[in-house]
């Protein structure tokens, strides 16, 4: 730490009534929408913040990848490094916040020199904490400071802050989010106005709200980020995208949607975690939930949360999960806790305690499930559907035959009651042997709880 | 503090990794439903939280009023004190939880004690914080420890936490919020089956989800304790029941709920806050709210707020406000704050930053209402109804003529476009001296936003 602070411990609030407590001195890396969004809000919420900090934020560095770029806010007072490694001088700033995003590169570069130097850190990069979630923390724990992350899940919400302390006292049960603004969008589109999965994507980069390379956000590869952080942050387990597995939204047609509705249900794309007597169920899918669900509702850009305690019940948190506004938000409650000298672990617990959970097997996960097959309109294929049901061992909940096409197909659509991934594969695998099956059928899983 | 506890700052969580923390002692005073539930969750939750806290939770005296009454957890492990009061000592307990209840009396009592002696208090008594928070979080200040009260307000919603660090980067714009389940519990039942107030009052009570006396609940007192908090949190303001106008909801009669509902609308009662350009806007009241907006869809024992903060725009937060589980997972995540030695200011900032905001004066609050009358079913009357709005300046949106009674007189539902409560007033005294105009007319605000 600098010289320029008071002696107390790292982070602490410096708050004595006679003698104004010294600034909070930010270092900043990264000037794109979040990182103008954060400096607006400093300046327009410095006041408000300095009361319930105790203390001012000031912005001592900055670095961006160009110097030069047009941005909304003026960033020409504050110190100007080249290097964005530079920040990270305790001579210098309290804090470093790193905006740059992305899971290695100059991200994990800042990252790692600011946590080892001493000094916090706070980051929006959920990638970067779904990576090196881990690595960091424990970089962290080692001397002795704090890393916070807040803004990398759902935006606005305080979903980190619920998770690590709000219901801290409970074992959670399990998750289940709507995580991603860009795909429920999308989703909500298609079943607004019946639109295609392509317009409706179309649509969304027309109004900004998904990028010229929409992947992240539609393969569930963002979803999946804030997924592996918020298992961590609930059932103390070390964040690890290599045990989660990610569907996204592009295998759901607007006919799913259709048929999802007729059926009572609409089409979510979740990141869920919960624990099963067989392991840690954990994944991001496109999921058909009951009409009246609580996260059926969520509609648009929004995101939202429910988690269940074994004391508090169930709990629900919804806003925006995107955008400048609702992610400096973040960032800047953040940086409030590292005022106040609030640090404590990085996740809910230690790194040194993650605990060793053994996940559930993906082919032992049981539910229910939606299957949508294209047949050929003839006579006897649904004996032939339900035959392969049967010898199977899946029972059958519902089925729709729909309009037959001018090609001579039809659309069939079943859903079943409760049965394993491994035997739904079985019976998907003998539907697709079937001569009458025209095209990879589509399966998605039905979430009733 | 006590000689048994490390040389650290007051509350700092313990957490050298070679030495295993001492654990936080907590002097608990009540052992009603909540104080159980809380030896029920330490029970049960002890391994979790002393890996999230840093350190266990040793229960090292309890007080009650009758010690020897049966009790759903076994209490005879705990030191036991007659005087509440003795609980609040420093030799024994390194934190003292309030369970008591009530404003003053003992509550009071122990709570002065305890901040005196500079031990951290954590309480779930929303009355005592509503009328003695200001007292009582400037003592805590004086003798530089820490007051909670995260369970006072919705349970098991980490609301309190969310406004003090969450979204404490944002200027907070206004709240609203379901914050009473048992008279959310009532409306959702006339809404849900048609029965009248005193019928689903009864009800409420058979399920214990109502007081025998319930004017607590239905009057708007509980909401009220409830909102006084948020709007300290929001707005930087002492809490302040002499500030708050409170109606419950006696008066909304099953009448009211299916007009309403005819209008589009449901009837729930709101604790609210928001900022003005005329002042402050604060009160408890039942309100007609769009069938469609989030708070309308809360129904049941659930509480629920919206909040609305500058940057991050809106959040809601929907959960459990009472019961024995929610509450104590509230206080328990208290009490993981303490033992982390995260304290901070009771309210979003010190006490003595209170800021003195002008509140909206009642007459001149500005929104649509709904009235209902009852009148003399006769040629005329209508156009006496629509006369005095008129002379009042006040402009009718929508009306309805209900079916004509065996006693002769028909209900006539009117609301209105935006007035203030001024001249509304003025319309309703007019009504009042028609002699066709039976009875009292029932008021009831509309709350578009």
């Amino acid at each position: 730490m600098s010289d320029t602070l008071s002696p107390e411990p790292k982070g602490a609030a410096a708050g004595d009534a006679d003698e104004p407590a010294k600034p909070l001195r930010i270092g900043l890396a990264g000037l794109g929408t979040v990182g103008c969004g954060l400096i607006d809000l400093i300046n327009r919420n410095g006041d408000l913040i300095a009361r319930r900090a105790g203390r001012r934020f000031a912005v001592s560095a900055v670095s961006a990848r160009n110097r030069h770029q047009r941005r909304d806010v003026d960033v020409s007072p504050y110190p100007w490094r080249d290097n964005p490694l530079d920040i990270a001088d305790p001579a210098d700033v309290d804090v470093v916040v790193e905006l740059i995003g992305g899971a290695d590169g100059p991200a994990l570069a800042i990252a790692r020199a600011a946590l080892s130097r001493g000094l916090p850190l706070v980051t929006a990069n959920k990638a970067l904490i779904a990576h090196h979630g881990a690595e960091l923390a424990t970089l962290a724990e080692s001397t002795g400071t704090s890393l916070h992350f807040e803004a990398g899940v759902a935006g606005g919400i305080p979903i980190v802050k619920t998770l690590k302390e709000g219901l801290a006292a409970n074992r959670i049960d399990g998750f289940k989010g709507i995580l991603n603004g860009t795909a429920n969008f999308i989703l909500t589109l298609m079943e607004e106005t019946g639109s295609t999965f392509e317009a409706a994507l179309a649509k969304a980069q027309e109004e900004g709200y998904a990028e010229a390379d929409p992947s992240f956000d539609i393969d569930g590869v963002d979803a999946a980020h804030k997924t592996a952080i918020l298992t961590s942050l609930a059932f103390g387990v070390a964040p690890d995208m290599g045990q989660l597995p990610v569907e996204g939204i592009r295998a759901v047609s607007h006919v799913d949607i259709r048929y999802a509705r007729e059926l009572g249900y609409r089409i979510k794309l979740l990141g869920l975690a919960r624990m099963t007597e067989a392991g840690l169920d954990q994944r991001v899918q496109a999921c058909l939930i009951p009409t009246d669900a609580t996260l059926a509702k969520v509609g648009g850009v929004s995101n939202a949360i429910q988690i269940h305690g074994n004391f508090a019940g169930p709990t629900l948190v919804e806003g925006l999960g995107a955008g400048a506004g609702p992610t400096a938000s973040a960032v800047a409650a953040d940086l409030i806790d590292v005022a106040r000298g609030q640090g404590g672990s990085t996740f809910s617990q230690p790194a040194k305690d993650f605990a060793n959970v053994a996940m559930l097997a993906a082919e032992a996960r049981r539910g229910a499930f939606y299957v949508r097959l294209r047949v050929t309109d003839r006579t006897g294929v649904m004996a032939q559907v339900a035959t392969a049901m049967r010898d199977g061992e899946v029972s059958m909940e519902r089925m729709i035959q729909g309009t037959p096409e001018a090609d001579g197909s039809v659309h069939m659509i079943i859903t079943t009651h409760e049965t394993s991934e491994a035997q739904m594969q079985t019976v998907i695998d003998r539907f697709k042997a079937l001569d009458t099956v025209l095209e990879e059928p589509c399966v998605l899983r039905i979430e009733h709880s």
